[in-house]
């Protein structure tokens, strides 16, 4: 008899060579029906695997991400065994699960090409696989005999990965007649594969090297339920939809430019209002709270950067050092804004009664990255840091933290993003010697993370190991309105950079002392925050961060005077807005400020001159009636304050 | 008999030999004492030369340059007379006027220096030789007769400097006891020089060579009255005290680090509020006026400014280009923001409905300038320009001339300026080839510049052929509290821009056209416009821009809640201050408070308490008496209003 723990730590006793189907059952029958996979000990296995000595163990359903992994692994070796089906004689590079699905490389051979056309074929046959219920057998084999198998198959790429296997541990699997050199694991059978869409087809070098052939790669994602299909597939469609660089485009926030270069966004008119708006509301927050703005230049000297110890760092795959005429002198583009706020703090002497003192800019930095790696403005080479620097002392960590949260909180409830989480990252306890700083330091500023985000009432999950190894940090995670999860603000300790750059506070009893610095940015950065807030408002933003809050109609030539009378009087108001003379029909007009989702849109003609008012249409609701313009002004700025009251 | 024509055009007839002296004397009797030299044919000369020919002469006195210049040269030369006298043996080097007074360099010989202890007794032998009346006696000598005099008085740089003279034109000069090498002209006698004052002394190396011995430089300046010296003086120790380096650092403005690097500022926290400040008021002025913000990447890629053509011109005395792992591919920082504005027009077509479109950034630029050529903030390797392009029609060039002086002059009204004048920089008509633009074109942007400057009622100069090859221009003349010119905003037509990135409108008539280009910046650049903002005003900045508007002053700790209501009362209505609630009698923190050119002190004790009221104290004038809180913010708000009313 063997012992099983269960997560919830309970044991059960089981023969030894009972299988995780076994352990299910016993559980309860819909949890043997839904059961993908096992975790024994860590390590994740086919269900029907016999388990010969005790173990911990836990059943993995669609609903667990491994659980889903398994599934699609599987999905791809029915892909396979319908491809060879479709195209005999295809041979078969590797087939992992992915984030998302699943894709297989495939050498179709001299003359073949898959194109998105045969794609429903595929799906088809796939589908028509999965009802056999084949199920995924596991067998060990000798390499020889694994040699043998591929060769007469006549599978090159199989025998490469083979070459490279050590002799031991080969397995194969097999479903109906398809046998692939596999790992596993894999689920029970094919029949729980009810829904799939191949999603794409690329091309993608064997072992990822250039030199070698170029294979198909074919993209795909399977479900359970026909149900989990369509939504996934909407939420791909509205995702698409939202996605920033066509929104940015469309709306004309920003644009790259070759000559300018790639990953250098060029911010246009309105996309500029928008990020102005958003600086200027962080930095009245800031102020408020006793933040002291400053401005660093773009480039910093060598010893600056030898000082930081970033020098090291640099390599081959940074932004070269610009030389200048003098021989020796090296500047380079500032990666991060903390070495020149360092030195700002070193313009003059401190004194415990000086701290904190809060440094804050917003400094654009540079950074390279391949142009593969480029993604609209998640992904750029120069981007804005919403950055500051606290120098405070060891006992005002705490307070200090409790600060930042409640920015970052203001900033998030100001944009609409309601649902985030919290990691708070310590070091590793049973790695102390590998961490600047003193013990007491770490453990007062561990301590005063947790307590703060405690006294915030935030949901956190904490990660052992995952400190810095100059200070524990906080970062809070956002999910967005497809559900999608995005790392935003960030607080981070830092006992490294006070120590290299030997920063000092006189303290009470006249000894010099080192200040703690924290870093923080409660966007990140104004691109990648912009790129986020975009889809996740899909374009429409907050009102009062709209770059085009309103738009005055007139229906006709003859009410242009009294919209421009309207358009002045908004104006006046500190809103804002266009007016659009344009000789075009109303419905023209409309539809333009539509697509610009302008959120009000004030439609002018013979009614509303006479009596002053204004018919109010909003976007994406269609008319609301009309108002006297004042009442309008009135409701609009409240409804403005009740998102930005702290 | 011979023709002196005057400048006024008026001709007199002389005998042939007659000199600049009987010219004055026939003109009037004050003329003729206080003429120092005159000008023959554009060629300056002794005032007793005699004059042979027929010729243009002009008397020059004091107040003309070249007087000034004849005047300080001579008293170079009663310098060397007085050190001769004083250090016998004193060898000569080369002894010019400058731009303020003169100098001298010499070698003293083994074991002897010069200190400023020195100087009053070489002061004294000056005005005790001046008053001799020597008369500077001009003559001809040969080489050979030269080269005896110096090697008998064993001057081995008068003998360096005859080596490389010709032959034929070599003159002495003499007054007194003392003869020099040298061309002239000098003033008639030493009697006009009635104050002497010797300002510096420093090392050169002999013809500024550093593998040349190095002469001892002295610098003095001398004057006709002694009154005009003492004003020299006084306006000297002005510069000294108003010099926005010292200011700078005593305001907590800006700083330099040398791990940042040189020329590189970090604006401290009160600078970049004053920054901030500046930036706002013109964004809002320029919002008004209809330009559009954009923001761009701080560097562009080498094909941008291939494009430009500025990569033709990057030199070894630039800072060089930026590698990147990818082989071949090159950034630069940028040195300007128009070729990024360039792209941003391209993003979009734009129609002749669209334009003028006008682009307007706070674009941060970097220049590499030498080390020894960098000073405060007036010359630095990193500065931000209150950058804008217009992009227009032909027939939109004198309107938008006209905006862009309306804000011009507004900026000079709003921060104290009023002492300007302005420069039109035309083409050469004489050679028209070296122009790019049509003909066409060249003189409807001259006559809209011209028009524009007379419809404004601007004072004016006309330069031809100071126009650059791609456009005609208008610079601003800055006259500040010390007399002192600054050349300050600027406006640029370019016709070569749109040329080389082929920008495109489309005319009514559906044809491609080329927009018009508009350079202009009013501030010039915010480093350089602070740095004379700060010496024009001496700190004590306008009050709407002061970085500390007010400081509450409470008498002592028991008045500090009434002085918290009071600053949270004034934070409230907008203005910017402290609260000064250290436990310091009420003398030394008013003491702070005017180190800090804090324009109002508000003293807050029981009397002020019991009233609600405030005792206003102002910087610079003292006490102005006690006035209810309310009526101090409405008087505050009024003068700033006055100060920003367009």
């Amino acid at each position: 008899m063997i012992d099983i723990t269960l997560p919830d730590g309970s044991v059960r006793q089981f023969e030894s060579g009972a299988t995780g189907y076994d352990v299910a059952a016993s559980i309860s029958e819909g949890l043997a029906r839904n059961a993908l996979a096992i975790r024994v000990n860590g390590e994740v296995r086919d269900l029907n695997r016999p388990i010969d000595d005790s173990a911990n163990l836990e059943i993995l359903t669609w609903n667990d991400t491994a659980g889903k992994a398994t599934f699609w692994h599987s999905s791809a070796h029915l892909m396979a065994e319908a491809l060879e089906a479709l195209y005999p004689g295809v041979k078969l590079g590797i087939g992992p699960s992915i984030e998302n699905g699943f894709y297989y490389d495939i050498d179709l051979g001299e003359g073949r090409t898959i194109s998105t056309e045969n794609f429903p074929e595929i799906e088809k046959k796939m589908l028509e696989l999965a009802k056999n219920k084949s199920r995924y057998e596991r067998r060990d084999v000798s390499k020889a005999d694994a040699i043998a198998y591929f060769t007469e198959k006549g599978d090159e790429y199989k025998l490469d990965l083979l070459e490279r296997l050590d002799d031991g541990t080969i397995t194969f699997y097999q479903q109906g007649d398809f046998t692939d050199l596999c790992r596993g694991p894999h689920i029970p059978d094919t029949s729980p594969i009810k829904a799939v869409k191949l999603l794409n087809v690329a091309g993608a070098y064997w072992r990822g090297d250039e030199k070698n052939k170029q294979l198909t790669r074919i993209y795909g994602i399977t479900f359970p339920k026909a149900k989990e299909l369509t939504e996934y597939l909407e939420k791909l469609e509205e995702a698409k939809r939202r996605d920033h660089r066509k929104l940015g485009k469309e709306l004309e926030l920003f644009a790259f430019s070759e000559k300018v270069g790639a990953g250098l966004p060029l911010w246009l008119p309105k996309g500029t209002a928008l990020r102005e708006r958003l600086e200027q509301f962080l930095r009245k927050a800031q102020v408020k709270a006793g933040y002291l703005p400053v401005v660093t230049p773009h480039i910093g000297s060598k010893e600056l950067y030898v000082t930081s110890g970033h020098y090291e760092k640099y390599g081959a795959d940074s932004f070269q050092p610009i030389k200048t005429p003098n021989p020796g002198e090296e500047f380079f583009l500032k990666p991060m804004n903390c070495p020149h706020h360092c030195e700002i703090y070193k313009t003059k002497p401190r004194s415990y009664r000086d701290l904190p003192v809060r440094f804050a800019e917003f400094g654009t930095v540079y950074r390279y990255e391949q142009s593969g790696e480029l993604h609209g403005l998640t992904r750029v080479r120069g981007f804005t840091q919403d950055d500051a620097h606290i120098f405070c002392r060891p006992d005002q960590v705490k307070e200090e933290f409790l600060k930042v949260i409640d920015i970052v909180l203001y900033v998030f409830k100001s944009l609409g993003f309601a649902d985030y989480t919290a990691q708070i990252s310590l070091r590793d306890p049973e790695n102390k010697t590998k961490y600047i700083g003193s013990d007491e330091n770490w453990a007062r500023a561990e301590a005063a993370i947790q307590e703060a985000a405690a006294e915030k009432g935030l949901t956190t999950v904490t990660e052992l190991g995952e400190a810095a190894f100059y200070g524990p940090k906080l970062d809070f995670m956002v999910r967005d309105a497809l559900g999608r999860k995005w790392q935003l603000g960030t607080i981070q300790v830092d006992y490294n950079l006070p120590e290299r750059f030997e920063l000092e506070y006189v303290a009470p009893d006249n000894s010099r002392q080192r200040p703690v610095m924290l870093h923080r940015a409660p966007f990140g950065s104004l691109e990648r925050f912009v790129a986020v807030l975009i889809e996740h408002c899909a374009g429409n933003f907050p009102l009062w961060l709209s770059p085009e809050q309103f738009a005055v109609l007139p229906i006709s030539e003859k009410y242009q005077e009294y919209a421009q009378q309207v358009y002045d009087k908004l104006v006046q108001a500190e809103m804002r807005g266009s007016l659009d003379s344009r000789d075009e029909k109303i419905g023209r007009k409309i539809r333009d400020a539509e697509m610009s989702k302008v959120p009000y849109m004030l439609i002018v003609g013979e009614k509303e001159q006479e009596n002053g008012i204004v018919s109010v249409r909003k976007h994406g609701e269609g008319d609301i009636g009309s108002v006297p313009l004042d009442a309008f002004i009135r409701s609009f700025q409240e409804q403005v304050e009740a998102m930005m009251a702290g």
